[in-house]
Parts: structure tokens; sequence; C-alpha cells
């Protein structure tokens, strides 16, 4: 029996399961719809930052368009003994300020690149036994670090909303400090119906919640877990919470419980990675 | 025998050991230095944000000086059955947004108040068991999730350079979602000496690092640990790498080994309230 559900309308991709991650654009959208822009726009064009920027340039699911180095830059990867796959325009650091968002921290380095692929919960989760799922977290700091501290503790994917999401730009690449090209992301159209997918994949979908009956420290976990995570301040909306297998809290030393959301992640992610 | 370090040029406080924190203004330094503003500077005059501004004015040793509402906020606070111990001004969400920084997201309510009291590693951190030593973290939301963090999970002094450090101020506490109230934060002129003092109190001194010789899970732990966290980047500086009794990393899954500053503190953190 497969275990892929059917969507509706029924789908027209070339996944071909497992961990493999097909070349970009190679996956069909129904209807022909366009490779969406992997939510890069504007002033977010460009990855910048030594860590995002070169890891984007060794995903082999990135198309590298632009790279541009100050000559600082330059020498620093030189001293690495890194050498890019793409021919670098050398500019002032002036000239690159100029291209990016303002205040962007670039570290004299930028690219820019095709997007990342489209993956649908399948696409990202088939396969992995730690995920997070982010229930309307916006704010791209705190969506990036998750991003890192997914990578850093074994989980393998991420999966989010299409809308009520911030863009995988800069700054989101930028504060997942290589994050964003280790963890397959999923961007979904309906939140409910990718935690109903997760289930299907076998995964226990726990979602982290101050009010949560259980504390994660000292449940017993299932091999593979999502882990559902809401926005600052708001937390898991009431319809997430209800399709989550169970919610579970973080442990605290008084009154105060509330981490903030990337750190309640980490903390979560490094319980789960700790105990597997 | 004492334990407490003659400092140079010896001190007359009137500190009364312990846990108790004297109110505000009675520890005079030497020489009639002024008490500091507690880094609270131009656009960082106010506190804002409920949890940030209710915490601020359930804090003994703050002392309120102007605290400004919407009459949306007001309600809110009603509505929890809390009633502030000081007369609220009414003002709109514009007004009160052109009183604070752009973009301050200040959910209606903003607080004046004196800032916190001037403490010294003895004052912040005798009888304390576990405490959190910042070299260098500059980025106001970092520190104030670290505060968060810390408060959380049990740790009750923060120890910091009075210079390449952020204003305790508006942002910072809007990060710290009370923390700031709840964590005693000394502010140091020189944090070696402040490392030396630690160990004086009976401290084990670990810095944490990526190329730290133990992962700190499988560590024998003191009873009484003050971990040293150092920049975003940067990491620990050599002297301050040098004064801790020894360093440690915290475990990774793959390749990708470093935690933004602030998840690694939250990580750290609840593994010493793990096993204390």
């Amino acid at each position: 029996m497969s275990r892929r559900k059917q969507h509706n309308p029924p789908r027209n991709r070339t996944h071909d399961g497992g961990d493999s991650r097909p070349p970009q654009g190679t996956r069909g959208r129904p209807g022909g719809k366009p490779h969406k822009a992997g939510g890069q726009a504007g002033g977010d064009a460009y990855l910048y930052g030594f860590h995002a920027v070169l890891a984007a340039l060794s995903n082999p699911e990135r198309d590298p368009e632009r790279l541009i180095m100050t000559r600082n830059a330059e020498a620093e990867l030189a001293r690495q003994g890194l050498r890019p796959n793409i021919q670098p325009e050398i500019m002032d650091g002036e000239a690159l300020s100029a291209l990016l968002p303002a205040g962007a921290v670039h570290q004299g380095i930028a690219l820019k690149t095709s997007p990342l692929p489209d993956l649908d919960v399948f696409d990202a989760c088939e396969g992995a036994s730690r995920i997070v799922v982010l229930d309307q977290v916006t704010d791209p700091h705190n969506f990036g670090a998750i991003l890192r501290s997914a990578a850093v503790f074994g989980a393998e994917a991420l999966v989010t909303t299409e809308r009520n999401s911030p863009v995988l730009g800069g700054a989101l690449a930028k504060a997942a400090s290589g994050g964003l090209e280790k963890v397959k992301i999923a961007r979904i159209a309906n939140l409910i119906r990718a935690i109903e997918e997760l289930k299907e994949l076998g995964f226990e979908v726990i979602g982290l919640d101050g009010e949560g009956e259980m504390s994660l420290p000292e449940m017993n976990l299932s091999p593979k877990v999502a882990l559902v995570l809401g926005a600052e301040g708001a937390g898991l909306r009431r319809l997430t919470r209800e399709h989550c297998d169970l919610l579970a809290r973080l442990p605290a030393a008084g009154d105060m419980k509330s981490l903030n959301v990337s750190n309640a992640a980490a903390v979560a992610l490094y319980e789960l990675f700790r105990r597997a």
C-alpha cells in the first residue's frame, strides 16, 4: 500500500523517493505552475555573508548567477584554500552594500543564485527522522536561526506555510549560516494537510506548547518526530494544536517558562538529538 | 577566610552578602562615581511591550517614572486582573510609537523607569549556582534572548563588560521578555578580573567553544558553573579562553557545528539545568 497521499489535484511529479533531490526544475507542477522564486524577491535577491554564500555555492540544487566579492573577501577565500565554481566580480564594499538591503552585514561577499527547488512534504521529509514544522514564524532571523539549529542537531527537513512565513532570502540565509542549504524545506499551502501527510509518513507530530501535557525530556519518543513550533507570542494556532499527536512543553526553573521561538527550537532539537 | 577579593581601589560599598539586593542607590562607588544609567540612553529610555514593562513594574529595584498605555493595553491589563502601581497616562498607539525607536513593537505599553542597580561580580553572583558570562555579545536581541533563557533555566546572574555590550534598554528588554528583571546583571570593566573573581566565589568557569576539548553533556559538572560565551562569529577572545577553567563544545550531528550565540546559550543552560 502506498503511504503517499493523493493530493487534490493529483500531481504529475517525477519524484523518485528516498533522500535524493532531483535537479532543480525537473518536477513540474500541475498546470505548468512556474517554479516559485523560493520567496526571493526585491532586495532579497542576493545571499550574502561567507557561510551563507559558500554553502549556496556548494549546493548542487543551486544555479549560481553572479558572485560578487571585495578584494578582502577574495583574499580570505584564497587563504582558506577555497575556489568558487563561478568567476567572481570584484567590487568595493560600498558598491556591494548598495546592491543589498540597508545594513546587510555582507562580509564582502554576495551571490545571486537560482532559488531552492520547490519541495512538498513527501519530497522533503520521506526518509527523515527528525523534522521541524513552523506555524507562522515570520521573523527571518528566528526562521534562519531555526534552520541553523536544525542543521547542527541533524533535523533533515523543515515544513512551513507559503503564507505568513519569511522570504528565503539574504537575511534569513545569513541567520541560517549555511543551514538553508542543508535542511530540505517544504513550503506548503495548508499546514493541517501537511501534518496529516507527516503522520502518513510515520512521524509522531509533537506540538511544542507551554501548556503541553508532558515535558519533552520525560516523554518516550518515536524514532520519527516532527516538532511543531508556533509564532512568537501567539504560539500554535488552535487547529494546529488539535492536529498534533500530542503537546509537549519544555521544562523551566521558575515562573518564566517561555523561550524565544528559535531558542525553544534549539533546545527541543538538542533534546531530540541527545536522545536519538 | 574571606572569599571576597580586595579590589583596587578598595570599595566602600554597603554590600550585605547573600542573595539580598539592597535598594537602588545605597551602594556608593569610590570617588562618588555617579550611578550609571544602566546603559539606558536616547531612544532607549523607555521599556516597552507587556512582558518587559510588567516585569519592570514588579521589580522592587526599579523606580518607575512614567507609564504610558493605549486604551487597548489598559483593557488587556484589566482583563488579566493586573493593576499597575503607577497611574498610567493614556495615549494612542501612534503617539506612543513616536516616543520609541522606529519599529518598536510596543504592544501599546511603555515605561520610563530608573535603571537597574549597579552590581559588581560579588553583588550579582554570590549565592548563585549557574551564571552566564558574555564576552562582547553586542546584539541586543541576542543579549535579551540570553537573559530570557537564563531566567527560564534558572541561571541567577549574568556578567558582561561595560564596553562592547548593548544598552540595557527597550529593545534588549523586549527580547528578554521579563528576563532583564529576573537575572542579576554585573557590568564590569575587566572581564578577566571578573572571571578570576568568579573562581574565588567557587565557580567552575566553562568557556563554550567549538574547539572545546570536551563535550558539555559528557562533562562532570561542578555544582557552581559560570558559562562563558563569546561574540557571534569571533567567539571567545584569546585571553578569555585562557582564563577559563576549561573549554567545552556542544555536540553536533554533522559538519555544521556552530549555533547562533543565543541558541548556544539556551542549549547549554538547558543542559546545566537538566543535570542540576
